[in-house]
């Protein structure tokens, strides 16, 4: 499996509408056992994007799905920069679809 | 939603008997909606470990299930410490029980 651990920071007050966003174009995507969109408590600009992929070819063609092609394109002008990013390697454990 | 983001750090050779103990502890504890362990590919003592769940009440009970007590007794002299902690508030996604 290949998983990521990444922060996304999204400009001033667009937090809610850019995790939106980010929601809607994670649906039914070949390959993902686990997308989840979670807030920073500690961070109002601050969005946490943890990912579980049987493969990191699966991730990639993700970007590639047309309606993960829109989300992106819709999203770029919420996100005001990225923070910290980790490549994983899931072993197992409880939520993988 | 409460959700946690975390990184442990084994005793050098103790990343895989760690991971296998965090896996076997953490089977069908109530609340919890997602529980991943991963490896860190980038260093060999690392372990990421993501959970969502219902509620930080659920997080704390499972502390105290005997099969999660057990666990975290055995792994206790595996473990060397603890890296990065962040807390988060899931909002939704894919491969949440």
């Amino acid at each position: 499996m290949y998983g990521l651990i990444g922060k996304m920071i999204a400009k001033p007050g667009q937090r809610d509408a850019l995790a939106r966003l980010l929601l809607g174009g994670a649906q039914s995507m070949p390959g993902c056992r686990s997308y989840i969109i979670a807030a920073d408590p500690s961070d109002e600009k601050a969005i946490w994007v943890t990912e579980v992929w049987d493969a990191e070819a699966d991730h990639n063609a993700s970007l590639h799905l047309p309606e993960v092609g829109a989300a992106i394109r819709e999203a770029r002008p919420l996100i005001e920069g990225f923070g910290e990013r980790c490549i994983t390697t899931p072993l197992g454990g409880a939520g993988l679809g």
